[in-house]
């Protein structure tokens, strides 16, 4: 009964620490499937992590445990957790790398959060970590054995006491401000390998308007379809395979292009026909 | 009879798109192994796919099935496809990846084109899609589970419409013009990640004769067996492991040495003793 | 009867060379279970590839096929050998990267060194190669398929010659030089993908007093537990996880931080209360 452990770390893949981890997860679940989902968060980058499981734990069968080392407050009183819902497993640090999964009407096309029926617990138990532990690599000492066990079939709730939900660690989500005369003030969430540009703003919030977006002295006028609908090197509006507004170059970087960060907001006007 | 499933994208791995597609080959064929060749191709690199995939395929069972999206196209009129051979079964959108594959007389020492006795596909069945496509990621949507079906033993021609392999997009594959002193003129075909500069001749052209080797205002005289037969930071010509020219500078780089980019020519002089 | 199969090179994730090693392995060890755990080692570096093994290794089952391929001597003289320990199955070339398993009186916590219960051979029986073998890619033609079938069941001695484990190659490894007032010089043995600093100190070493540590004209007071033991970008040291001494910066880079390299020493001086 051993099924998908999935891997997020900020670890990179140059050093000992994720064949250390995954060495100690197959001693104990040596029929587990492992998959990598990225060791490359930047280091101690806790939102960028919840955005990356938010795009990928749908995709999963719902008994996957999914393993998230991203921990700059190893060895303090922060708690480790696990974290049980109808869409996936979840075993991690309780500091917010877990927001996502707990928002409750998630404008996005996501499942709907597991808030109600999920059961989370404090990782207490030490009978399923290893028998010494390191105060600064939990991932190796306490996660990765606890992910082996849960993926295993040992109940959640024999990993540690049980936590209300409501103690699991949220950062606030960010979302557009909408202004009176219809236009949104939007964020830049997240920039991926290609330098595309994801907002807040999700594709509901734009239907039933033509818009006219407004980035870093920029104009982008309409929302397309793909990248093809403008020609090589323009830039162009679109809603991503995750359901949110995208702004990105046709085979480019719009990161580079606009120059454009976190930090940058976005303002988006409605066309008056 | 879930098999080897190999994935080569342009998606690098700081992002949730490989992760996604995983989850999504692993929900539809569980005992599928998965095998990431690279997800490090540069964004749209259609050559750089088809050169790896050339270097690797040839090492894998038959019954593998090798999932290539390096799709600048996604989206368009562009075809997704498949296409199984005696040495493989590929999915991959038909924009020119597969060009190695389809020659016919390669003169490489690996398996020759399985043109002939192929049969390709246009995936046109939505039944083996997910039931909601985006039109930014078919990696996710149209072609993981299409791979993931095939490997499960659904047969090709249930993924859609029967094509006629001459319908595969090819592109020209770079080969040394030979002149009637019996000198060649040479090309750059790929930099490998050493510094190494792999060149289009094959071993079989070099035979019988020793070679002068311009490139980039430089002169190497003679072929050599391995790297141990220059001193340390030396330039170097060898047979590759797949059987084509390259330069090099043993336990140094040569792109770097010569500036070298895929634009260059080389000049290839029998010398008369 | 098949197992798990660490690699690890220097080959980098960008062109077709681990994925090539990979289908040979697949062919021959279908059921067996591949587990990257870098191919991002630095060109040739042996001293790099050697200590991440030693990070590494003791937390795999003890039946682990470990692969490593950073081979600057392919070609050459330099054997290719197979080493059989109660903590795992190594397969290299014969040139240091085996070192830290060779050690005897480790001073670390890992599982000591196997000397005098193992049993090393000379990769030289070629039915365990592949047919056509490249003078320039070991890594694919003899020792992927040597670990394949050694992860099937064939007994070790049918791979080769029996070798002394004496003639194993095995680099002079860094310890602190002990003066006679107490203090400690010691060295940089690494320094990973955040920064931190790694040193030949032993905690063993450091048990028992107070210290006071000097590094690039820096002064570090005390041994801390944890990264949260000091602020925000401060400089701490540290026990890490395999016993040493770590220099760090909370969330930060140390090595950035210090402009420290491999070549650096520290002094480490009694505190007298």
């Amino acid at each position: 009964m051993s099924e998908i452990i999935t891997l997020m770390t900020d670890f990179g893949m140059t050093d000992r620490y994720v064949g250390a981890m995954k060495g100690v997860i197959l001693s104990i679940a040596p029929r587990a499937t492992l998959v990598d989902i990225t060791h490359e968060i930047p280091q101690g980058d806790i939102r960028r992590a919840a955005e990356v499981l938010r795009g990928v734990y749908p995709y999963y069968p719902p008994h996957t445990v999914h393993l998230i080392v991203v921990d700059p407050g190893v060895g303090t009183a922060r708690q480790a957790v696990a974290l049980q819902t109808p869409c996936g497993r979840f075993v991690a640090p309780n500091n917010g790398v877990l927001s996502y999964i707990l928002m409750e009407n998630s404008p996005s096309p996501l499942p709907i959060s597991p808030l109600g029926r999920g059961k989370a617990v404090n990782l207490t138990n030490p009978t399923y970590w290893r028998a010494e532990v390191s105060h600064v690599f939990h991932g190796r000492d306490i996660f990765s054995p606890v992910a082996a066990h849960l993926s295993n079939g040992v109940a959640i709730t024999d990993l540690g006491d049980e936590l209300d939900i409501a103690e699991l660690v949220k950062f606030p989500i960010s979302t557009p401000r909408e202004h009176e005369d219809g236009s949104l003030t939007a964020h830049v969430v997240h920039i991926d390998h290609f330098g595309n540009i994801t907002t807040d703003v999700p594709a509901s919030l734009l239907a039933g308007h033509e818009w006219v977006i407004e980035v870093a002295g920029r104009r982008i006028r309409g929302i397309r379809r793909i990248f093809g609908d403008v020609g090589e090197g323009e830039l162009v509006a679109l809603v991503n395979s995750d359901g949110y507004l995208d702004i990105s170059v046709r085979n480019g970087s719009a990161a580079r292009e606009l120059e454009v960060t976190r930090a940058n907001e976005l303002k988006l006007r409605r066309i008056i026909e």
